[in-house]
């Protein structure tokens, strides 16, 4: 028994959800459906990108993850399955994909896509505007039954990729930028763990604000105290103890950060 | 393995739709639980009325939706369930399955429906304020578990009915309403392809605004551009190519529309 | 097979949901999950716990309800897991199962709580940050499974409780207070038809306002008057027709209220 996730930017209130899973259904009555999120931004690619990027390799291996987040509907942009390490996708080529290719491609996981253009695999006739229901979400029941991705369509090697930014070493100091805000109002950015090994944070900054040192977890401070630790994904976070830092501070999205540092001590 | 929806005014906030998902999964353990929408604003018979409508239909045959939009919720207005073509349904009888009928009657599906006043089929005591839980849901998954319609209840042949508006030819325009704002804030109308049928769009008509032709798709057009296509169920739509055409226009469900044609050049 | 229920603050937007069904259906491929609500406010435990209360009864016996509402992640507060009645739970040791604890006293179930504190049953690297990932996901998923509590982790009796009071008689009156604000704008106090046992109710009193008698159910008045009524839970309820009586009184979560009474007649 496969399990399947969905992103969309479709919101829960009509109804294109649930249709999308009827259609999954029909054809892989046993697969598991999952709802990653539904709230990604109305076409915002980096947003579905990022959340994607962070979750899916919790996931057991063979997942399909069904991806709805697509400007481009019923254009010439082309519909695309991947396979990144152990893990399937499936959604529009307009580089939803990118942050999980470049993870692959620095860990030497192996990639490989495939142009879904094989109307057997989709549900006919295929609406202009609602890829996710006539595409994407019987492609993804196929795979998710076990169908190759091999057969599913031809192998491509030039996906679209968008531009997503790393951090850069100045010094002693990383420079990056927020990259997601949460529910809670918690400030994920580009800087990880990785980033920062062998090395120990003196302090944050992030526009006027500077925090020293990182934060065990939130508990470990007062309430409304604004801090910095690492997230349950291994970034850098600025959070606030029972608040949201993104009302605290005004951060935004693609807002500047930078984390100094000094070598561990031997 | 039977499939149930819901499609419920409760949001998904208090556990009410969880409870239900509980009763359900009680008696049917097997059955496939899909979530339509929890967001139909409250009491909004119609709303709940047009998502049904334009979205089971995609639906493996034998599938069961239950709706709870129930104002009169403990009144002496009856619980119904109804077999519409290949499609179940189980509600209160409201007229919330009005549009549904109609289009049976107008491509001649079959139509059955029963009064559920059988108490064997409910979850006892039956609160005077929550039939979701206690009759629509256990009656769902009895009829997901296989248990025939006419077990369920009594033949009626007098549903309630709701005003359900038809567009109307005026010479070559077609005039119509808005129907439905979707999460995009686009703009749902009940003017159809088959209404439009052997004629070409000229121009399309909401309030003070005039859309020349039809898009074939969002993209296109260039962003902020307000145009009308074709909904992924073949409703015209009015939108705002990534943007929100109920902002842009200031419609309101509820707004005329017309849309001008000629005949299809030969 | 076995149902898993959750219960967050986590939103639904950022896919910590999702990731925690991709680590439950990891272990538990067969396992049902029902959403109970991710629309707690953030840290509030008193809400969690008052949603649980109310709805988990309505399950099917084993049924496992895990809960994540833990600003104590990370610290020293203990993750939990234990029986109440036939039902399930697991979570952080930080008071949230209090009216559970206090009913099942109450009316003689019994109670088991263990301390989860056996790492096999986890998933490793456990984060500082998201134990709803890492502890309670896994833990829920091995109960789910058929692993036995006590060999979960090591029996307790003296779990966190909080403060969750009791209405008080004053004569013929009952005092108690607004415990929860639901998606309608109800009002659920602490008052329940099991307190009135026996006793007719005169009038009901929220600040200025005096409500005369009890409804039977919303359909009995007229839109847009605020009603006192028995909740499906069977709470007093004060309700306004086809309205918000949140909006209507301006009424909060810890206002006071009285209910008036006099002896049923006999």
């Amino acid at each position: 028994m496969s399990i399947l996730t969905l992103t969309t930017d479709f919101g829960t209130e009509d109804g294109n959800v649930g249709v999308m899973k009827g259609v999954i259904l029909g054809i892989a009555p046993e697969v598991r459906i999952v709802d990653l999120s539904h709230q990604i931004a109305p076409q915002n690619i980096r947003q579905a990108a990022f959340v994607l990027a962070r979750q899916i390799f919790y996931f057991p291996p063979e997942t399909v993850h069904v991806v709805v987040v697509d400007p481009g509907v019923g254009t010439n942009r082309r519909p695309i399955a991947a396979r990144v390490g152990n893990q399937l996708l499936v959604g529009p080529d307009n580089g939803v994909f990118t942050p999980l290719v470049l993870r692959a491609e620095q860990v030497g996981w192996p990639v490989e896509v495939v142009h879904t253009n094989r109307p057997e695999y989709w549900r006919e006739p295929v609406s202009n505007v609602f890829h996710g229901r006539d595409i994407f979400s019987p492609v993804g029941a196929h795979l998710a039954r076990g169908t190759r991705l091999e057969e599913i369509g031809e192998q491509i090697d030039d996906p679209v990729r968008i531009e997503w930014p790393s951090p850069v070493w100045d010094g002693d100091a990383i420079r990056g930028e927020v990259t997601h805000i949460d529910h809670f109002g918690n400030l994920f950015t580009n800087i990880t763990a990785e980033d920062l090994a062998g090395r120990e944070v003196r302090s944050v900054q992030l526009g006027e604000i500077e925090l020293q040192g990182m934060a065990q977890t939130f508990g470990d401070r007062q309430p409304g105290e604004v801090i910095a630790l690492f997230s349950s994904t291994d970034e850098v976070l600025i959070a606030q103890v029972n608040g949201s830092a993104a009302r605290q501070t005004g951060a935004r999205v693609g807002d500047s950060i930078a984390v100094f540092t000094r070598p561990l001590a031997a």
